[in-house]
Order: structure tokens, then C-alpha cells, then sequence
């Protein structure tokens, strides 16, 4: 006879579980959704920051960049690219789109499976970002440069 | 005898011309530049939220998510994520990143070449965003689904 106390911690133990973005796929929690294909999913973000606020998901359980297939990755994108496009056409308030990704704690990431923002922007929507900006000399940019190109080979 | 005079005016105001990252492109105007190939570069961004920010770009002009050609977009995002995951390997102080596309002056965009900054993220590194966030009614949002999702079809 099989331990199905075992296997049933086993299965409740699973990221998947745990994942409030892998129940919007599998169908248990509520979400309003804009698109679903094989591969990705998108709806609404339930606390927007503007009306018509997107989420673009892989359907495939994946934390962020560094775990989720490109290909994947490309799915996502043109879909992001699909609903900007279809937000400007929607009659929801739309006079720019911001695409936004945060990978990792550190980004502002809360729920971890990677999910792409398209935000519909107008002025005066009170999203506002501030960084401590300033120009750079070249040599710092360059050695920057440096730095991330060997990384990339 | 063809119109010089005439020539020049229309080569002077062709938007290529007028347009910073497509100089960088075509090398006219420095960069750090970290990649290229035949479809988008990416460089330093010369006033960067954090050091490491870097921008990839099409080398073909286009505005912004309109007239992006989706595979040239995908590129672009592909490219963005090898950059990420670079930039966690290069030794630069990168904790966590950001991908942000601003399409339009209403979503801050101020170069009219359209740009996915990757940014490098760390705790206290000063990037700050802020939104009227608040939770929605699933009528409210379900509305706005389908209002998009009528755009997509």
C-alpha cells in the first residue's frame, strides 16, 4: 500500500503549489484574463498602477531571467508587445506603455514567477520613478562595458 | 544637373540623422558598447540609474512598440536577458534586475529610438518607483479585460 500521507506532503510541498501565479494557470484562483496560449498567460494586475495594468506569465513554473527558457522569454515579449498595442486601441486610457520586469528581491520582485508589467501610462497617473541619475565619464562607462562583455562570452 | 541644394535639406531632415542612437550605430557618436550583431546593439547607458545600466536597442530605427517589428523585438529581449544574467557574473554589484521599456513621452520616454534598459539592482542603490497602488474590484477588472482583449482581436 503506497503512504499517501507521504505523497500528499510531497505534492502540497511542491513550488508549484505554493505559487499564487501557478494557480491563475491551473485555474483555482480568480484572475482576469486578457490572453492564454500554450505557452504564456496574461491578465489584469489586481493592484494596478494605472487601469488596464498587465501581467504576462509563462505558464511554466519559472523564479526569473535566470531560469526561464528564452524561448519562453520570447513568448512573453510578444506578447507584452501584442497588448501595448491593443491597449492603445482599447478606449482604457493609454497615451504611452511601460514595459517592466523585476528579477529578484532587490528589483522589487514580490511574487516569484517572472511576470512582465505593461502598464498603460497617461500624464498626471501618478507613477512616478526617481534615481539618483548622473552622467558618467567615459572611462567609468568603459570599464563597465569591459567588465559585463567578458562576463558575456 | 540634380538638385543638390534640395538632396541635402532631405538627407539633413530624414529622422536617422536626428537621432542619437542611431548614430551610435553607425559610430558617429561614442558608446561603450557591450554587444553587436546584424539586428540591435546595446551600450552603456551614459547617465545610469545604477552603474552597469545598460540600453539595447534595434539598429534599424523605430520609434517605439508600434513600429518594432516583433522579431526584431524579440531579439531585443532576447539579448536583454543574456545581458542580466551577464551583468549577475561581471563583478559589478548586481543583486536583482530591472528591464524597463518606456514607449511614449506619457511612459517617460526621451529618446525616440525605441530602448530596454537592463538595470543592475542592489539594496539602497537609491531606484525608487512609486504608483497609486491600491486593490480593484474583480468587476472593474474583468471590464478592462475585456476591453483589451476585444483590442486583440
Amino acid at each position: 500500500m503506497p503512504n499517501t500521507e507521504t505523497e500528499k506532503l510531497e505534492v502540497e510541498e511542491a513550488p508549484a503549489n505554493s505559487c499564487v501565479f501557478c494557480a491563475i494557470v491551473a485555474g483555482e484562483s480568480p484572475a482576469s484574463v486578457v490572453h492564454a496560449d500554450e505557452h504564456v498567460t496574461a491578465f489584469m494586475d489586481l493592484r494596478p498602477v494605472t487601469p488596464g495594468h498587465l501581467l504576462v506569465i509563462p505558464r511554466m513554473h519559472a523564479v526569473g531571467l535566470e531560469d526561464l527558457p528564452e524561448e519562453l522569454g520570447t513568448r512573453m515579449w510578444v506578447t507584452a508587445q501584442r497588448l501595448a498595442r491593443a491597449l492603445r486601441r482599447s478606449g482604457i486610457r493609454c497615451e504611452g506603455v511601460n514595459l517592466f520586469l523585476a528579477d529578484g528581491e532587490a528589483a522589487f520582485q514580490e511574487v516569484f514567477h517572472v511576470h512582465l508589467h505593461v502598464v498603460p501610462r497617461f500624464p498626471g497617473d501618478g507613477f512616478r520613478i526617481d534615481a539618483e541619475w548622473r552622467v558618467r565619464e567615459r572611462h567609468e562607462l568603459d570599464a563597465a562595458a569591459d567588465r559585463i562583455r567578458r562576463a558575456l562570452s
